[in-house]
């Protein structure tokens, strides 16, 4: 079943107001919610939103919170989020990011106790189609356990990183584990098995089936000792920054809320040039031969471009429990 | 055989001062190759200097040359290396970086015709050292075939994150490929399998022996697809930012010289706080449950410490053959 983006984002909307959001909040939201589910990221549009609805119904997040700045803190600024919605406080970051760029050639930006960005790979975009280098990385519940260990504590803290192109930017966004949370659900509720090992089930052996992995919540990292390495790397730098709650912090709590989060811009010099080093390293890449000629190599960010225009003409595939569930709202 | 750190050090220097270094530099880098073996990192210390001896009698390294800033950019500075030695050039550019974080927070610094920096990690201490987080990565020839690709057309782009902490600093060094280049010949030499499939073999299957890898140069990315597409985006970074050589021209000259470096500083604010947060979360990690009760979990850098200070009393332990090369030189 496809439905209209057009109906999805009213529908959204008509919620959000509902729940107490002004007019203004409620667009914005109504927009990022239905352009995850435009490019493909169902896991973060459509299928999120009723969680969403649950933590504000809930007090997880605060309709009326705004992000508080700290101190003066020259090109590291720092903000509370006060528990405001998540995508609304990490687009308001990277937008102060984008700013501080644009004044001095590159911008850092933490903020705390603020909620799930939904998908991070938005705020890469925000960040391309102003002109600017972004990156950007989150902590979350303990979900992958440490190399060595059996047990979850370390966050899958996505990381995305985005540059700017014309005719389609170059934006990666993935979680540190190799499949996100989200990916699980979905191959889950299709009842398909992964195409590989994604974590461990219960007897501690690595499964392909999504379903035992979320039991276990020993998701895989990527690389194993090194994704394990990278996620706490991220998780200090969001906390160190922020002045936030760490993973450990945020698992004692036992819901996935009052994350950290990082913003970087940087604004590259030379535009022209920029462009023709971009083509140039893109063509190499597709320069290889291939594993399967049915499938051709893709640059970051290709994908969801392609899923995008077919999902706006053709209208945007809904679970259609979801999607009876969200109408009931 | 294990040799006194002074010893490798000073012949270190002797080789270098009759290549034509002067006596500052001929120091500077005795120092960095020797203590990347005192770090255990053996494969970019004694085990790689014969190479860069034979980079510097090829005319790829130039003894005499200096990096020299681009036009000013303020906080985003950009220096042509002129094929210097890279572990100078990349000490410059991270004290350029750690400068600029001082003075205003953060500081970003991009280098283009720059060498092999030898271990990443070296830069990554320099940071913590300085009481900075320091982010560092750069480019190689493709010896990682993109994501869907048989033939390499990516590098394996080590990136380093540094966080300063007191007690031992945290540093993550890890190449993209689930083996950097180094670690299969330490494999190969020693004749050892690799603990986990590095990558693939003539016949196209993923295999553990890393002679066979070297064969082919199809090193496997972290995370499969998300190792690949991170490779890229860090490709594109440094290529970008220092308008230098992407790893799709690297890769024309069949040598790996004249590379392509960022070097990011952050000052964080709050010393006291952060080391709280730093403990908790490393403390957080250690709770797991062991996979194997005799290996305990640890952050990234604990096993360098550890390492350093047994190779400090100890000695390093050497490979002889290469040892006695570089004796002869």
């Amino acid at each position: 079943m496809r439905i209209l983006y057009e109906t999805l984002q009213a529908e959204f909307k008509r919620v959000l107001l509902k729940l107490g959001f002004t007019e203004t909040k409620a667009q914005q939201i109504a927009i990022i919610f239905a352009n995850n589910s435009r490019d493909g990221v169902y896991t973060h549009g459509l299928n999120r939103f009723p969680v969403f609805v649950q933590y504000v119904n809930e007090g997880k997040v605060k309709p009326d919170a705004q992000p508080v700045a700290d101190e003066g803190l020259g090109l590291l600024e720092r903000y509370d989020g006060n528990l405001a919605p998540g995508m609304l406080n990490a687009q308001f970051c990277m937008d102060r990011a984008i700013t501080l760029a644009n004044e001095h050639g590159m911008g850092c930006v933490a903020i705390r106790n603020t909620n799930h960005w939904m998908r991070g790979g938005t705020y890469g975009w925000q960040a391309a189609e102003a002109g600017c280098i972004g990156i950007c990385f989150t902590n979350t519940i303990a979900n992958v356990p440490p190399w060595g260990g059996v047990e979850p504590r370390l966050g899958n803290n996505p990381l995305v990183i985005a540059v700017p192109r014309e005719g389609g930017h170059v934006v990666l966004d993935m979680a540190i584990s190799q499949y996100s949370f989200g990916k699980l659900q979905q191959y889950h509720a299709a009842g398909n098995e992964l195409p590989l090992p994604g974590g461990y089930n219960k007897a501690g052996e690595l499964t392909t089936n999504a379903g035992e992995i979320m039991e276990t919540w020993r998701l895989l990292p990527i690389g194993f000792w090194k994704g394990s390495g990278l996620s706490l790397m991220l998780d200090l730098l969001v906390t160190i920054l922020s002045q936030g709650r760490s993973t450990a912090e945020i698992s004692k709590s036992k819901a996935e809320y009052g994350v950290s989060q990082v913003f970087i811009c940087i604004k590259p010099h030379g535009t022209a040039q920029n462009a023709d080093l971009i083509e140039q390293i893109i063509a190499y890449t597709k320069t290889s031969g291939l594993e399967d000629p049915e499938k051709a190599i893709r640059y970051p960010g290709e994908g969801t471009l392609a899923t995008r225009n077919k999902n706006l003409q053709q209208g945007i595939p809904v679970d259609e429990l979801i999607w009876a569930k969200v109408k009931a709202l």
